[in-house]
């Protein structure tokens, strides 16, 4: 019955289990932590390859950039250096299901740098995600820096 | 020969249309300026019928709002009077979508209102529609306010 009961709450809350038992949320959970950990290892191509590789996802702050080749551009002038990359942590991670294919992600993001590395910087995120034959892949990013304490 | 090219470039760019011939951009479209519409009538509960009634969508800034009902109250918290509603404009709508039943918009939007009623806002938004049996609705919201001129 105990059993029954998680079954249902668990379809009717649209956790997609997948054949190996990962859902959507822990699959696409597991993306944005291999990027923070790429990110805090100085290595943008690696951290870039949790978008998804087309001319079409949307990259959007103040201004928007389309495509994957503009995304790399965009985060190589704006962190040229480990030192301005800093270290990034994530948090309020949350994943929301849309259906098989696609799923938001809303969190935070925390950046800690040295004064010479433009100091902290705090924000936050809404991400769509794709289910890609690469796994899931980030295909809208509106992020939002906030004003600086 | 051209209708045919117009065809290929139609399904290409995955501008799916309907039976009366409206594609997803279009409609979409229709729901944003009927939305700023309602808004510039005062018409708080005309304008939130954009949103999907549901418990589960998302409304971001610096907070998460999670639910139709609290989108309704952060709006009439921060949008108490007309005065305070001012004129709403959208610009740089741009309707990308994901699959036949989600879709992605991005824009900007602009506020015209007296000094008494906040003085103008300028902003921009990535906003995630879903195609309901209602018609296409907003699921998720991540608006960016710009810091004032």
């Amino acid at each position: 019955m105990r059993y029954f009961l998680a079954l249902v709450l668990s379809v009717a809350m649209g956790a997609a289990t997948t054949a190996s038992g990962q859902t959507q949320a822990d699959a696409i959970k597991a993306v944005m932590l291999k990027s923070a950990d790429d990110w805090n290892h100085g290595d943008l191509l690696a951290f870039a390859t949790c978008y998804k590789n087309s001319p079409d996802i949307l990259f959007m702050g103040a201004t928007i950039s389309r495509g994957y080749s503009q995304m790399l551009a965009a985060y190589g002038h704006k962190y040229p250096t480990p030192e301005k990359m800093g270290k990034l942590t994530f948090s309020q991670l949350e994943v929301q299901p849309l259906d098989e294919r696609f799923a938001t992600v809303t969190g935070r993001f925390h950046l800690e740098r040295t004064a010479a590395g433009g100091g902290n910087a705090d924000g936050y995120y809404l991400l769509v995600f794709e289910k890609t034959k690469d796994g899931w892949k980030i295909v809208r990013d509106d992020s939002t820096q906030l004003p600086a304490k």
